[in-house]
């Protein structure tokens, strides 16, 4: 089941620049810095209510980050929901006819398991379930 | 102070349409469709967790809607923040370098009083304040 949104995705050219931003505008300090070297980013997260803001920098011209910022600029990357059965969210949503990226869990930032939904079965949004290890 | 996500706005062609997805995605049901003249957008909410998702369609060529769906398709518009006081926040936002687009509340969907800072001055999201009247 789906339970809330656990965080938001945003796409930075340069995460420090990035955060003076976003501290300010939240009045809240980052939590927490953390590199997914398979993924090729860094990821720096605020907490705000029950959710997180996630930013993401590429570390690498290979990354899925460097490919976004190039075709579409700083922005919201991807939304992630918070599931509380993520194997049983995977099934229900292949059920419903939604293209999942990963068949299984993998193992994510900020201590998840994760799952990215094809934007095309998605309305467009990259889609990510996210689980607690 | 802001306290959470209170929405997200995406943009769609549609709203009949990418209300199926949604609904089967969250595994929950719409719960208003309200129409914003002024803005020149209909919108529908669902609710997840502690915030809402809010589809936006365009209702004539000249909303901005229309104007972000021709330039950037279909995707998340902006984010809206919860504030426990949209008129200090604003006096704190300014004060901290932020550009309002509204230096005043205005009206806005689900019974609210809403102002959006330009993304120029948010690292190019669309950010946007509301408290419930």
């Amino acid at each position: 089941m789906i339970k809330k949104i656990e965080h938001l995705g945003i796409a930075v050219e340069n995460i420090a620049e990035s955060l003076k931003v976003y501290e300010k505008l939240l009045g809240t300090s980052c939590y927490k810095v953390e590199e997914v070297e398979s993924e090729g980013v860094k990821t720096a997260f605020l907490k705000i209510g029950e959710s997180k803001i996630e930013l993401l920098e590429a570390t690498n011209q290979s990354s899925p980050i460097a490919k976004f910022l190039s075709k579409k600029g700083k922005g919201i990357h991807h939304i992630a929901f918070d599931s509380s059965n993520i194997e049983e969210d995977i099934k229900r949503l292949k059920n419903e006819g939604f293209e999942l990226i990963h068949q299984t869990p993998k193992e994510g930032a900020d201590n998840k398991k994760i799952a990215f939904l094809h934007p095309r079965s998605t309305d467009g949004i990259l889609v990510e379930l996210c689980q607690d290890r």
